[in-house]
């Protein structure tokens, strides 16, 4: 499309039924928030401008979309959709091309649907309007559009003033709509508001084109992109609709699921060729999963990067930095945190690493925890390649490991252990003969007692 | 209500298709038996007697619901349910009010619903006795109501003796029946046994009380409620149906629930807003949560009080005894129990906090374990405000760490450490230059030589 | 059934919409290769012989049906499913029984059908094909069999050649086949190719018994248990009907599951009564649990045996080898491998356990860890009846603990420690009163100055 196109995107609402601190429109979906949805879908299409109409809550909105380039508009008083989208008329106030009103609470819109409906607005002959409807299975009390079958629209109306006739009918708007920016701010001007609540309605502009003379038309979409978010347990269906069509992809894309229901993926989760991922595991945002790695259950991965025939858990934290080597191994009860793992190294059991770098072929024992942290800074450690770590051993960092050395179990290593040497750390094993037996005689004694 | 209300509750079948040791009315649902759920409804719409008729495994039962005032009568033969209520008679005989008869193993029964029956006996022009119906998606084969539109019954009817017209009814007793007290006796007196099994049915005093000349009705409730458990697969169901109903909710609550199907929640457990609760977290007996804490994935917790914006897990296990304070960490693979987490205090990996007090601002490295028990008795440890423990210590209870002390990684503390003085358990590092490599040419020689 | 019976399992089929290098009939279901379900299915139901028909990636499927006495059979050239079933002739050539025509890709067979088809061709006046029917909900676009009321076929016919009213019929064909063997050859050879897509059909060979006026017949079964898998998502959705199958049963044999949805069997999972299962419990193949028994949440069990009311878990990890004792305790962050824990022995929290023996009684302290492994080889630790193993101890195996022996806590033990005696291998503790603080205020400058 060469025509350019910005997004107007309304965000004005309360959102009270969500019962939060938070602006509704934050609340995260696969873990970003649900705007950052809307505007990145809208990015993808090729929106050049991206003008969020903000009420309440201004600041955390803000925050949020500034980097990503949105710009804010306030509406100060709610009067209705049409009065929200002429927010941002200055804003756009450059702006010769296709605007798009969408909805902040509506955030799984996709970047194709958008695009279809700029592109509808942006031939020859093209309408003056483009409204985005939907056929749900419970059309509830949406409003209908009477439409023909190509899609030029008859009547918008809204549910409580439909005939019985109309209600009949099952293709709903969602309320998103096109219209050449230049046109919108004068359609939006003409809007009134003699209605039982008093708002300015945006659909009006459908109906004010037609009476125009000029032809506004409905572009279809599939319910699931249109769910509007009011409440946590639509957060919560959006998200399972989100997390259902992901694990459909990753499944296509030739990944097994052994339990897809119980995979959470994040927004930004990408993922190789047979990968096989176990029941139960739960992504943030921020990983990379390369072919023939094996994520096992009860897995709690974000902000990693794992790779080939590499093998996660069961129940491997990996936070973000934490860089999974060729063949490398997690195993169970093992956090990882900016943490660089060479190939083939292994971490099986019960260990803590933050802020190291661990060589190709290194074995760390059950139970090594990397000390990086002295209350006030972090500190890095090094372990070169094939260096064996034993079972119950603190590396206190900074301190470095060198290649092929061993660290004995037990050990609290505070110095650098040079390559090839053995580390060691401990006093000798004393024996006290028979006494446990004492011990236990005396206590048994006292707990009979009691 | 002024007038008082007892509860009757049948508990005397065998339920043999649980294929269980336990008596079928105390398998739990979201962690309590079913029967105390049942007891507990009874209370809360202010019954003040209740009477269990139990068969087999009574001191199951007795043991049960004993401390929670609950009255045992014995039916020694399964003769029907009608006799079975009859046995509550004599625990009853000072009893002058509403008696409510309801089922062991229809646990699901709510609060407003035994208020609204009772309610209903208790007007002036009130009828002779009220039955509890529902109007079921499958009808099955329960006994129908045939029953005008304001709830008079003009007949009940057992589906096996039902016509043609009569099973097209869809509204279903679920056999609960209320009735006063002093006439329920001499209905139930009156109940014969001649049918196909030679059973003495309660549904049978509805048409006593028709014959009497006297008014019955029925009382709706939802389908959901008065699901009855036979076997497992009805126990996992109505679990499910509690579990769903609690999910909705706390999300109505202002609680945010990324995967509503994976949280399961206890009969008690307390929720603030703004709580994010992750997935894959389930909760025992005895938890409350405040405002804005977040319940990251694959924690389990049972009696914990979790404060303010306090974090846990994932993978944290919070057992019975566990504080956390304001803003204070508990997380991956650390487990607390009967232990108090100062205000942001921080425990973050592979730790065990057993009978233990943290002070406000205490960092727990990783790895580090409280050492309450010596096989006999528990001891407690003490650490003091703004005290760091160095990854991978023991601390050996009785012990006390004072304020803002510092105890170095891998120590085994067994002596008191004062405020702001730093402890020290640690032999010299020594190093063998080269024995790693011996020792790996030795090694790889035995494994070819294998 | 006397008559010999012999499996020919089409495997011929490239699976690419799988996207894998794996061979698609060696996905697994439930821990095991959906081609050794079926495999498993028609030994159980007798078959002497069972030949795999394979084109591409032959070698792996070789090596995974050889083991289990299946015959591979090379169909270089995919010329259709009669094609592929005339390859097993050579293997059947001294084979004179029934034959069954399966296919790889439907695993979920149940021997109890496969016996069924099998007695339908050995009766006195047997028809001379017998194949397996379905109705399934969404009749798509499979091969329709008109049939009267005994079965007789009157008609197969494929879906894009079948009339409005043949498609009308909601019986279809799975496609599996049971013929005489020696007859079998014959009506392979005789089917044509003359199609569109110019391949040999297996159910023409029914057309063509019915054409030499003999009678074919169908037998009906269950749409879940002839389910084909062409793609992970219909993996999935064969995993999920198994396991929806498997936890089923389960509940009907006496198992509590709270979350049934959230528990994923093995297909040789043994459970036995009164065992209670929480939420999220993953299991490998070759588990037994017995008799009340309770697996708490996020378990994940694989090749282990569980005694008589033991406790497992929450997140405790049984990996193959690891047996328990009655009434043992395996606890939170607990991971055992070839480690069998005796009668009342308990390791609750934060230790791994592999290589061992831990007598009756014992208690392993939370962090205890068996340095099993030097890199080359694997050693073993003894650990005796009623022994203490003080937390946080690393046991340097090959290393023996008496029985009542206590290791204090901290303790890296490398030589046996006799039976009733005290190890201890700890240095000295000291303090250095105020170094704490000093180090604060040097730490927190540093960090003002940064």
């Amino acid at each position: 499309m060469t025509t350019p196109l910005a997004a107007i995107i309304l965000a004005a609402g309360m959102g009270k039924r969500m019962k939060s601190d938070l602006h509704k429109v934050l609340h995260p979906i696969a873990g970003r928030p649900m705007l950052l949805h809307l505007i990145d879908s809208f990015a993808v299409a090729g929106a050049t401008h991206q003008v969020v109409v903000v009420g309440a809550r201004r600041d955390q909105v803000e925050a949020a979309v500034v980097p990503f380039g949105g710009i804010i508009a306030a509406q100060d008083d709610q009067l209705g959709t049409a009065h929200a989208a002429l927010m941002a008329k200055d804003a756009l106030a450059d702006f010769d091309g296709i605007a798009i009103v969408a909805f902040g609470d509506t955030p799984l819109l996709r970047p194709e649907t958008i695009a279809a409906m700029a592109a509808r607005l942006d031939a020859p002959g093209a309408p003056r309007v483009a409204v985005l409807g939907f056929r749900p299975d419970d059309v509830k009390a949406y409003g209908r559009i009477v439409a023909d079958r190509d899609g030029t629209i008859a009547k918008m109306v809204e549910f409580k003033d439909a005939s019985t006739e109309e209600r009949g009918v099952n293709l709903c708007n969602s309320g998103v709509t096109a219209v050449r920016a230049r046109d919108l701010w004068s359609l939006l001007e003409r809007v009134g508001n003699d209605n039982a609540v008093g708002e300015y309605y945006l659909p009006d502009i459908v109906m004010l084109a037609i009476a125009d003379g000029d032809r506004a038309v409905v572009v279809e979409t599939d319910p699931d992109e249109v769910i509007g978010i009011n409440s946590r347990a639509e957060l919560a269906y959006a998200e399972e609709r989100w997390q259902a069509a992901r694990r459909t992809q990753a499944m296509a894309d030739g990944v097994t699921l052994i339990a897809p229901a119980t995979v959470w993926f994040a927004y930004d989760t990408r993922i190789g060729r047979d990968v096989m991922i176990a029941p139960n595991v739960v992504f943030g945002p921020g990983t990379t999963i390369a072919d023939g790695a094996t994520i096992h259950a009860f897995s709690h991965i974000e902000g990693a990067t794992i790779g080939r025939r590499a093998e996660v858990g069961p129940y491997a934290r990996l936070r973000p930095g934490a860089v999974m080597g060729i063949g490398s191994k997690v195993g169970n009860f093992v956090e990882m945190k900016k943490t660089v793992l060479g190939d083939g190294a292994k971490a099986n059991h019960l260990s803590y690493l933050g802020d190291a770098e661990v060589g190709a072929g290194a074995n760390i024992g059950a139970g090594t925890i990397t000390c990086n942290y002295d209350g006030f800074f972090k500190y890095c450690t090094s372990i070169g390649e094939g260096a064996f770590i034993g079972s119950n051993s603190a590396l206190v960092a900074p301190v470095s490991i060198g290649a092929g050395a061993i660290v004995a179990a037990g050990s609290v290593v505070t110095q650098d252990v040079a390559a090839d040497a053995l580390a060691l750390v401990r006093p000798a094993q004393s024996e006290k003969p028979g006494w446990a037996k004492r011990f236990r005689d005396r206590m048994t004694a006292k707990k009979t007692a009691r």
